[in-house]
């Protein structure tokens, strides 16, 4: 009896853990859900141009340590990383995505790995905020923050 | 004439550099703006409890280095500074507001001036996303998170 308490208690703080939060028309938020895997892709792939379509022409990213970087070309140049350095894990995991009208917040956690010039690897954890509007009839990120967890 | 053409050339990036976007309803605008400069307040008079109350019931907060938080008690205590350490100077510089709904986002600056319990002030400065909720009739920050500006 007291595993079956404890395995019950388990499951219920895991299920507490990963519990999500998604509020919107069920397409819009698998098309954010798709675009948030696009972009790991996109990272792990180094495909620096679709990174660049993932966000609205008038984005802002902010880095930790710099300024507000605007614009397509600024946020190209900050995701374009050094030759011979990749990031061979990347993933999303958002908390919760709500939509209100052509708008949308969504945060959550992330997690990567960078394989450097050397070979060795790098592990890093963060946290995120993402604002997306809708261009038409895509799911675009307008403000894209984030920093670390230790 | 080349004195004149100086002056009007700092004005206009005097104007970029402070240029603000501010879309949504003016009054709505203005409670934003006023619930900003009143967090500042609170920050620099440690008022603890309104600090709690400028943030929902069910706001997450994302300091650097940490899971994120949730709850007022969790804000509360995050936002809580040692005896004797007082923050003597603070600031939000929003860039942009923008309402939608009953929900709104806002990005901007921030700076401040800690003074430590050994009389030394150090000062920071960083960039942040906030995303509003009005409760009833009041504008509440619903997610708050920030990092530094070298």
């Amino acid at each position: 009896m007291k595993i079956l308490y404890s395995v019950l208690l388990i499951c219920l703080s895991c299920n507490i853990s990963t519990a999500q939060t998604y509020i919107g028309d069920k397409n819009e938020i698998e098309d954010i859900l798709q675009n948030l895997e696009d972009f790991s892709r996109y990272v792990m792939s180094s495909s620096y141009q679709k990174i660049g379509n993932s966000y609205t022409d008038d984005a802002k990213i902010f880095p930790n340590n710099t300024k507000i970087l605007a614009g397509k070309p600024a946020i190209i140049n900050y995701w374009t990383l050094p030759e011979g350095v990749n990031i061979i894990h990347h993933k999303i995991m958002p908390d919760e995505i709500r939509i209100v009208d052509n708008t949308a917040y969504d945060y959550g956690y992330y997690e990567g790995v960078t394989k450097k010039i050397d070979g060795k690897e790098v592990t890093w954890k963060g946290k995120y905020v993402i604002v997306w509007k809708k261009v038409n009839t895509e799911w675009k990120i307008y403000l894209d923050i984030w920093n670390g967890v230790k």
